[in-house]
C-alpha cells in the first residue's frame, strides 16, 4: 500500500495547513528518538510556521501570492503555479522577498515550485523525443496538487559517497537514489536524499536526479512523486546551530517564531505507482533537467534579500539603541549592506524578467543571470552578516541567558548594565542582539549563510554555468573586429 | 544672433551625421591650437565614429535602436525617444550594451537621452506647481530635435571651484553656470561645464544644474538648450591617455576605430532665446532634477557591460593565442569577469524593468536599483580590467612600436620572437594585446574605468542615494517584529 | 577584607593551574543559577582547558613559551613577561599562533600579557610627569604574579550605555567603572566590565579605562589590580552559540576539548588597597594607555592565524574525505585561505619586529602595523570561514545528532549513507564536519569570527588609528615634489 | 670580441652613473629607429634618472643604501650586497620603499640584487653536488661588479611561444634562450628575453632560466653574465602608455623626472667566456633557481608601498586642493588606501625578517610569506589606484593640454575655471591630477599596476607556491586532533 496524502479538502490558510500535517505517523527521528508528533515539537514548530506563512500570505495578499491556473481554471497558491509569462516568473521573486521579510528564514516551499516548473517542460520534451506519456501524467498530478493546495518538497541532492565517482561507479550502489525493481504497476526506489529542505513539512516529495548521467547510470535517472508518508520513508532531522534554544524559552533564540528545516530522507524500497513516475531511465535528460531546475531555483534565492532586509533592519535598530544611528561609518555600512542585498534582488529580477517560454508553454528564467544571482548569494550574505555583527558590537556573543535576566538577584543588575540609550528597554536591546546572533551564528544563520552557499548547487557549479553561458566565441569576435584582426584569414 | 543648428534635413545614417558636423566653425582647442575642422582631426575622428554608430545601428537593427514617437507620430532614434513604457526603458539598456560591444568605448549619446527624459517630467511638475509654461516649450523643442534626428549633449557638471561651498558662496561667481542677464527675449548665461561627453560631436547642448540649490543660488537654477555652435561657446578638448597614438598609425592605438570624447565647455555670455529656456530660477527643482537625471543615467551605464564583453573576448583570445585557453585558472578568471560584467547588466535591467510612469507620461527607472547598478560600475570594470591584464601577460605593456615591427632589420626578429602558438600571426597577437592596453591603460581606459567611476556622479553620491532609498524604518519594523519587540509600547 | 588570591606555590603546569581555580567560591552565574564549582561545569571546562594549554606549552616548549625575567631573575611564562627586545615581542606571536593551533579557540591569556606591557610604561610616564609612585607599585605586583605564575585578566571594556556620550555624561554614572570612594588605605570601585575574556579563569583582574577621558571623567580614570575572588565581584557567564552542546556529548560539539569564555563582570563596590592602584584620576593618560594597549593587543590577534591553520586543515581533510582533494578549484580555495591566514600572521609579525623600546625599558610594537594586522582580522576569518563551509558542503549544517548515529535502528543506515570515499570512517567525516560547524557557526565561531571583529576594538577604531598614523603630510610632500609643485611658494 | 663593460673607476653617484652609460654604442631601437645615444633620449632619460637615484641615495643615506661587503672588505651599494643576516634582507625592503617614494616608479635595480643573492647559493649547491666550480667564478665576478659599483640587470623571462609547451617542445627552438654552441673558451647563446626591466640602463645582464626544466631542456639551463654592450645584443624599447608625453613638455607627463623601462632583449649568438658562465646544462637546478629567485624578488615588491605612499599623498593633496580634505568618506578612503599599502609593506617585511641562512652563507627570505606579499601586490595597487582616481574626480582624465593652458586666449580662462579652493594655484591642482593620471593610466601605471601584476611571476604562480608551501598535512593533523579523529587507526 502506498502512503495516502491528506487532506481531502483544499487547504485555505496556515492554520489548516498545520492541521493537515497532524496524525500522519511519519517516521521522524531527532536526538535518537522517534518524534511522536512533529507538529508539536518545539524544534520543528518554527519551521512549520515558516511554511504556514506561504499560506497566510496568499490570503492576505492574493495579488502577490496567488495566480490563476489554467489547469484548474481558478486561483492557486503561486508556489504551485505553472508560470504563464515572464511577469509570472518575476512575481515569484516579489513573493519570495516578502516571505523572507516576514519569516527571517527559509520558508521551504520554493524547491517544489521550481521543480514543478522544471518537470513540466522536461516531460514534454521527453515525450516528444521518445513518445512517452510522462507529460500528461505530470499534468494530472500537478492538477491534483493544485486543487488541494499542497506542499511539494523537491528532492534532488543525493548523498553522493565518493564525489570523484559517478553513481554507477560507487562501491555502494545506493549512494544515489535509483530504481531497484520495476513492477507492472510501478517502480521501487532506494537511496537517500540529503539536505532536504522542509521535507517533514511537505505533503509530497518530488524525487529528481542530482547530476548529469550516462547510459550506465540509467537506473538512477528517475523522477517520481511520493507522498511524504509513504511506507519506507524515514526522516532524520538535521541539527542546526543553537537548535535546542528553541526548547529553552523565547528570548535567547532570537527569532522564536520561525526557522528552517533540513533533514536526511531515507528511502528504503519505496513503491511508486506508474501514475507518479515521470522519468524512468531516460538518462540523457538528467543533465538538462538539473540545469533547468538549478536555473529556476538559483534565482529563487532572491528570498535571501528579504531575509537581508530583516538583518539590515536589525543592524540599524541596534545602532539606534546604542545611541549612534547617525555616525558616518555606520550609515555607510548600512548603505553597503543594502547595496549588496539589492544586488541579489536585482540580479534575480533580471533573470526572471528575461524569461523565455518553453515548448511546453511555461516560462523559465535566463539561465546565465540566474546563476549570476546565485553566485552573489554565496558571497554577499556572509558580508552582510559580518557588517551586521560589526554594528551590533561584541554583546552579540556575550549576552547572559534569559534565566540570568530573570534571576531576582542579578537580573536587575543586568537590566541596569546592559542598557543602551535612554528610552530603550534593555530587554529590547537584548532581543535585537539575539536576533542578529540568530541570523549570523544561530538557527537562521544556517539558512541565511550556509544554505545560501550550497542550496541549488555550490559556488563552483554556478561558475561552470557562467563560464559556459557567456558565448565566448561571440565575445572573441567582438574583440577581434575592434583590434583589426581579420578572422577570415 | 544665435547659432544655427544644422542640418535642415533629417539625418538618416552615420555618414550623414558626419557630414552634419562639418563647416560649423566651432571654437575647438586642442594642443593649444584652434582645430580647423574637428571632423578631420585624427584624435577627434574616432569619437565621431562612435557617435555615428548610434545612427547606423538604427538602420541595421531598427527594433533595437528606434522607437515610435507620439510627438512626431513616426519612428525616432531611441536616443531621442520619450519613453512610453517600462519595456522602452529596458530597450535602452539592450541598445546600450550592443553599442558598447560595437565600439568598445563611450558612444556619448546617452546623456542627452537621459536628460530629455528628465526635463520632460520636471517641466511638467514645475508648470503644475508654478503655472509656468516650460513643458510645452520643451515638447516643441524635442519634437524638432526628433524630426531632424540630432545629437543632444547633456551638460550638467559644473567646474565647482571649492567643493565645500555652494554656487553662491564661491569667491568667483562663475564657478557654476548661471544667468547673468535677463532680457525680454531671453537670458544670457555664463560659466563652464566640465567633463562634457561628446559635446563637440553634438548639435545641441542641454544645460542643467549640477546639484541641490537654495534660494541664494536662484540664478544658477537654469535649464536651457543651446546650439553647439552658438556664439560664445568654446570647447577645450580634454587629453586622454595615449591620445596622440591615434596620430601615429593604427597598430599601437589598439582600437583604431573608436574612442570617447571629453571636453571643457566655456560659456562666455551665451544668449538663449526664451523658447529654449526650460527652467529659470525655480531652485527647488534642482535637487529632484538631479536625482531623476542621475537615476536615469546611472542605469545607462549598462553600456559598460557591452564594453566588458569586448574585454572579456580580448582576454579569452589572448589566452587562446598563447596556447593556454583551457587552463583551469584562466577559465575561472573568465567566468569571474563574466559574473561581474553580467551583474552590471542585470542590475541595470532590473532598474529599468521596475520603471514607473511619471505624471508627465514618460517612464523612469527604479532609483534605488539604478544607483546599485552604477555603484557596481565604479568597481567592477577595474577588477575586470585587472583580470584582463592578468590573462594578457606582461607583454601588454612592453610591446615594441609599430615602426619597430615594420623595420626591415629588427621587424622579422620581432615577428619571430613575439609569436604565440602555432597558427596565430604575431601581428594578431600584438593587436589583441594592444586592444587590452587600450581598454585598461590607454584611450578607452578613460571611458571604461575612470568615466565609469565618475560619470553620472562619483561613488559616494550613489551610496548616499542607496542609504536614503532603502526605507530603513520599514526594515527596522521587520526586525523588531521577529525579535518580539513591541513597538507600540 | 580583600579577596585572597591563591595559590601560594608557583603553578607549574596545566593540572596545577586547574587545581588553583578550585574552591575559590566565585559568584558565577550561568542559566540563572550560581555555579557551584566552575572547574567542574561542562560548559566552562573547555575554556579552562584552553587556558591550561598556556601552562603546558611552557613545559613542553620552554623556548617558545617562557622567557627570562629580570624581575625575578628566572624563567617566567611568556604571558607574564615584560618584553626586553623586539625579538621578545615577535616571540609572543609565535607562541600565540602555536596555541591557536593547539586549542582551535581563544586561550584567553593574551589580554593580561598585553595589559602588563602597557601599564608598565604608562606608570613610568605618569610618575615622571606627576611625581607619583605608581611604577614601583606595579613592578612589585607584577613580580609577585610572575613568582606564582598566575593568570591576569585584563579588564578594559565598559558597558558604555549611550555610546554617544562620555562617561560623565551618562544618565547612570555607573556605565563606566569608576572610583566611588577614596579611603586612606585604598579606593572603592563600581561598575561593570563587559565581554571579559577568561575572567572566571583568572587569578587577578587588571582594571583599565576603555577610552579617552576629560577632566570631568577623572573618577573613571582608574587602573587597579583585584583578585578574581575579591568581595563584590559577580560574574555572569555569556552565552555562546551552541554552548549547551558541551553538555550533550562529545560528537556534536565539534571541538570537545577547547572553547573560549566571555563574561560580564559586575563590580559592586570592590575595595582595592593602595598597593594595587596604579592610576587614579590621571585622566590625560587614559588615551595613551588605550592606544598603547590596543597597539599591543591588536597584533596579538596573530593567534587567529593558528586557529585558521586548524580550519584550513579541516577543510582540506573534508575535501579528502569526500574524494576530491585534487580538484583545481578546491586547491585554489585552500591557497586563498592560506594567503589570507598568512597575511594575518605576517602583518602581526611585522608589527612586532618593528617594535621600539619605551622609556620604561620594555618594547612595544609598531602601532600602525598592529592596527593593519587587526583590521585584517576583522575581515579575513569570515572569508576563510566561508571558504571552509564551501569545501565542507551542505552537510556541515544538516548532519543528524550523535544520538541518531548511535540509535540501533537508524544508526547503521546513517553510517551507510553519510559515508564519503572508501577508507574513511563515516564517524570521522562527521567529526571533521562538526569541527567546521564549531568554528564557523558554533562555540568557537564566537572567538574566531565575532571576537576577531570586536576584540581589541571594533574595525572603525583601527581605521581611525591607521588614518592618523600614516603621516599624510609627508606623503603629500612626496607627491608634490614629483608633480613639480613648489611648496615653498 | 666580447663587449667591454665600463667604467674602469668605481661609480660614486648618479651623475657618474649617467656618464658611465654614454658612448656604449648599444643597439637600442625605439619607434623604428636606432637611438643614437640613449642617455639623451627624452623617453629614456627618466628611466635613467630612476636608476641614478639608487646611487644618490647611497651617498645621502649610506646606512639605508649601503652595506659592508666581505668580498671587497668595504662598503658597497646595498643593491650589490650579498646578504649576511636577516637584518640585511629587511634593510633591502626599507631601501626599496624609500626609493619608491623618491621616484614614484620602478628604479629597476632590484632584479640584479635578487639575482645575485640567488645565484650565489645555487652555484654553491651545484658545485657541492656536481663538483663544478661555478661558485668561485661567480664570487669573482660579483667582486668585480661590487668594486666598480655597477648595475646588474637580471634577465629571466623568455618569450615562451606556445605557453602549453616546454622549451624543447616549441616549433621554434629559440623561444627560450639556450646554448647554441659550446667552444673551449665559452658558450654562444641565442634567444630573447622579454619585459627586461632597466636592461638598457645596466652594465651587465645576468641571464637565467625562466622555469622548471627537464633533461630534454638541458641546453636551456644556462646562467651567464654578459656585458650590456656585448656584440649580438639588440634592445627593442617597449612602448608604455603615454610615453611620448615625455617628449612634449613637463606638465602633461605628470612625473617629469622619473619613469620605468622595459625592453625586449634579442640575443643573436652572443659569446660568453667561461668565466662568466655560472650554470650550463644542470637542468635540475632550474626549478630551485627560479623558486629561490622569485622568493627573493617577490618580497622586493615592497618598493610598491613606496610608490603607493606617493599616490596616497597625491590623493590627499587633490582632496585638499578641492576644499574637502576632512570629509568622512574621503578620510576613510585614505585610511583604506594606507591599510592596503601597509599590508604590502608588512608582508614583505615579515618575509625578510624570517629569513634563513643558505649553506653558501647568504640569507634568503621566507618563501611562503614572500609569495603572500607579491600576491597582494597583484591586487592592492589596482584598488589603491581606483581609490586615488575616486578622490581625484573626473578631471583626472579630462584636463586640457599644457599648450592650451599656455595659450594667450583660452589659457587665462582655463586658469579661472579649473581652480579649486582659494589659495591653491590652478597649475598646482593640474600638476597633482596629472601625477595621478601618470600613476593610474600613464607611464608609471605600467610599473605600479601591470608590472606589479606580472613582475616576478603572474598571480597564479604565487598561488601555486602558497598552496604548496603551507604544509597541509600538518594542518590536517591539527584539525583531526581537535575533532577527536584517531589518525593512527
Amino acid at each position: 500500500m502506498t502512503g495516502q496524502c491528506r487532506p481531502e479538502q483544499p487547504i485555505r490558510n496556515g492554520a489548516e495547513y498545520r492541521q493537515s500535517l497532524r496524525d500522519r505517523n511519519l517516521d521522524v527521528y531527532l536526538f535518537g528518538e522517534r518524534v511522536a508528533e512533529p507538529v508539536d515539537h518545539p524544534i520543528i514548530r518554527p519551521s512549520i510556521n515558516a511554511m504556514a506563512a506561504t499560506y497566510d500570505l496568499a490570503v492576505e495578499d492574493p495579488a502577490l501570492a496567488t495566480a490563476h491556473s489554467s489547469l484548474i481554471d481558478g486561483p492557486v497558491n503561486r508556489f504551485l503555479h505553472i508560470t504563464g509569462s515572464a511577469d509570472d516568473v518575476v512575481a515569484q521573486n516579489m513573493m519570495q522577498r516578502r516571505l523572507g521579510q516576514i519569516t527571517g528564514t527559509c520558508f521551504q516551499r520554493c524547491v517544489g515550485m521550481d521543480a514543478i516548473n522544471t518537470i513540466f517542460p522536461i516531460t514534454h520534451e521527453i515525450d516528444r523525443e521518445r513518445g512517452t506519456g510522462y507529460h500528461r501524467r505530470f499534468r494530472a498530478w500537478v492538477t491534483g496538487v493544485q486543487r488541494l493546495n499542497l506542499v511539494v518538497g523537491g528532492a534532488m541532492t543525493d548523498v553522493k559517497g565518493d564525489r570523484s565517482r559517478s553513481p554507477s561507479q560507487q562501491d555502494d550502489p545506493d549512494m544515489y537514489v535509483r530504481v531497484v525493481e520495476r513492477r507492472p504497476d510501478g517502480v521501487v526506489i532506494r537511496g537517500a536524499k540529503a539536505h532536504q529542505t522542509g521535507a517533514v513539512n511537505s505533503h509530497w516529495l518530488l524525487i529528481m536526479p542530482t547530476m548529469r548521467m550516462t547510459a550506465e547510470d540509467g537506473d538512477y535517472a528517475v523522477v517520481a512523486a511520493i507522498p511524504a508518508d509513504a511506507p519506507g520513508i524515514t526522516y532524520v532531522y538535521g541539527r542546526q546551530s543553537c537548535d535546542t534554544r528553541s526548547m529553552e524559552g523565547d528570548l535567547d533564540v532570537g527569532n522564536a517564531g520561525f526557522a528552517g528545516q533540513e533533514s536526511l530522507v531515507l528511502l528504503d524500497d519505496v513503491f511508486v505507482p506508474n501514475d507518479h513516475v515521470f522519468v524512468d531511465g531516460e538518462f540523457e535528460f538528467a543533465a538538462p533537467l538539473v540545469e533547468r531546475f538549478t536555473g529556476y531555483h538559483r534565482r529563487s534565492y532572491v528570498c535571501k534579500s528579504g531575509v537581508g532586509d530583516v538583518l539590515i533592519g536589525a543592524a540599524a535598530l541596534v545602532a539606534d539603541y546604542n545611541g549612534v544611528p547617525g555616525v558616518s561609518h555606520i550609515r555607510d555600512k548600512l548603505a553597503e549592506m543594502a547595496h549588496l542585498n539589492e544586488t541579489i534582488f536585482a540580479t534575480g529580477i533580471a533573470a526572471s524578467h528575461r524569461s523565455i517560454p518553453t515548448d511546453a508553454g511555461n516560462w523559465e528564467p535566463d539561465n546565465l543571470l540566474a546563476n549570476v544571482c546565485k553566485q552573489h548569494v554565496t558571497r554577499f550574505p556572509y558580508e552582510i552578516g559580518r557588517l551586521a555583527q560589526d554594528l551590533a558590537g561584541g554583546a552579540v556573543v556575550t549576552l547572559p541567558s534569559q534565566q540570568d535576566l530573570e534571576h531576582p538577584g542579578i537580573g536587575p543588575l543586568l537590566v541596569k548594565y546592559l542598557k543602551g540609550r535612554e528610552g530603550v528597554a534593555t530587554e529590547d536591546r537584548i532581543r535585537i542582539l539575539r536576533l542578529i546572533e540568530n541570523m549570523t551564528l544561530g538557527r537562521n544563520a544556517v539558512g541565511y549563510l550556509t544554505e545560501s552557499l550550497h542550496g541549488a548547487g555550490s559556488p563552483q557549479a554556478q561558475r561552470i554555468v557562467i563560464g559556459r553561458g557567456i558565448d565566448i566565441a561571440a565575445k572573441k569576435r567582438l574583440a577581434a573586429r575592434l583590434a583589426g584582426i581579420d578572422e577570415t584569414g
